[in-house]
């Protein structure tokens, strides 16, 4: 956590926070900090600065804001994956909002497996604060938007090509011989498979919403590693 | 595992491979093979190609093997990594092994905490086994050289110049305001500073040794999201 994230409901006054739970176990044993320290914090969604412990007990913490820092930017980037088996959706969620992307679509495929929709991690509580602890690992403030898309026909041939039309589309694909376009100036979105990849169906799909085919090269990437690189090819 | 990665123990004939254990388990629970079936194998250090199942029951499972596929080439890139938390450690190490990085350089920081050193996860074994890890998520068969240097000065001093005189050095560090060169074509070394970042002599020290200063952005990001993006940056 190396920004202190604060949710509206967690403020006294304009400029008076009190924590307990998570983040105060945190700020105690993990940061080990003592009254009169200052803190890196946030508002969620706002403004980021820093917050001077007034009170750190076994119950709670009281911090005083001075908060004048707008966040990072986002990146102009839409993350389509998807969704991965529940144990590395948790990794996935968090690390793309610590890259700064601005919207991530969790959408299905065929090797999507059907029980992975109905995990407890597909709950909008557990992808928000997913979301949340990339945000405090990132320091940012700003959620990406975030949308299932659990039919994924409609969702490729009627909403993808709306965001594709506003700058570029990719999708990772092994083998496809193309390289990436070097800088994100445009919007991008970028289309990440499920493990096992997409089937040919999908692709054809996806190639006719605008999506260009990538090539990544021999090597199959974890879903985490593959879009940390991804990002980074087109963000760095 | 996306591949079965062999080692020369492993062959009862030039041409034929008995396994045990976790990849025993993995086949039967996880890959639901029958005898008969082509599996994805590969030498350790050697070539690639399919593994038949002559035999599989709760002792063990036996290949004949058909192997005629060079591995991926490795990316001509050295990962000069200060030592993260022991936690983080495997993942850093598997997911460099499975990105394609031909050598991995452990190395001490300021911020990097005595005891990772004496950690059961440092062991060579250990580091071997998640290298095993990330070259059979990413089907490849090489390990990358994996070298420790206990001493950061020594290292920077005598020996980081010599890699860096072989291509381009860079390490990373916020707020330096530069941006990277684009492609990677002749060898690159570049450094990952531990959890808090390099302290001022040690981002001095790398750059006497002719390292560049690197700006990855206003975000601070996990060790292997970090990586990912960055080789994504170098090599993609």
């Amino acid at each position: 956590m190396n920004l202190v994230l604060l949710c509206p409901e967690d403020l006294v006054a304009p400029d008076r926070a009190l924590l307990t739970g998570r983040r105060l176990a945190h700020v105690r044993e993990v940061h080990r900090a003592t009254v009169g320290d200052d803190l890196a914090v946030g508002l969620l969604g706002g403004k980021m600065g820093r917050g001077r412990l007034l009170r750190l007990d076994d119950e709670a913490l009281e911090l005083t804001l001075s908060l004048d820092q707008a966040p990072p930017p986002k990146l102009p980037l839409t993350l389509v994956i998807a969704v991965p088996r529940p144990k590395v959706l948790n990794r996935v969620v968090a690390a793309s909002a610590s890259l700064g992307v601005a919207r991530i679509i969790l959408v299905n495929a065929w090797k999507v497996e059907k029980a992975y929709w109905s995990s407890p991690r597909m709950a909008p509580e557990n992808l928000r604060q997913q979301m949340i602890l990339g945000l405090e690992q990132a320091k940012d403030t700003v959620l990406p938007e975030l949308r299932l898309a659990r039919l994924f026909r409609p969702f490729v041939e009627d909403e993808l090509p709306v965001l594709v039309a506003q700058g570029t589309g990719l999708v990772a694909h092994p083998a496809s011989g193309e390289s990436l376009p070097r800088i994100l100036v445009a919007p991008v979105t970028l289309a990440i498979g499920p493990e096992g990849g997409w089937i040919e169906a999908e692709i054809q799909s996806l190639l006719r919403a605008g999506m260009r085919p990538l090539d990544l090269g021999p090597r199959i990437l974890r879903t985490e590693t593959a879009l940390a690189a991804l990002v980074g090819r087109l963000a760095f």
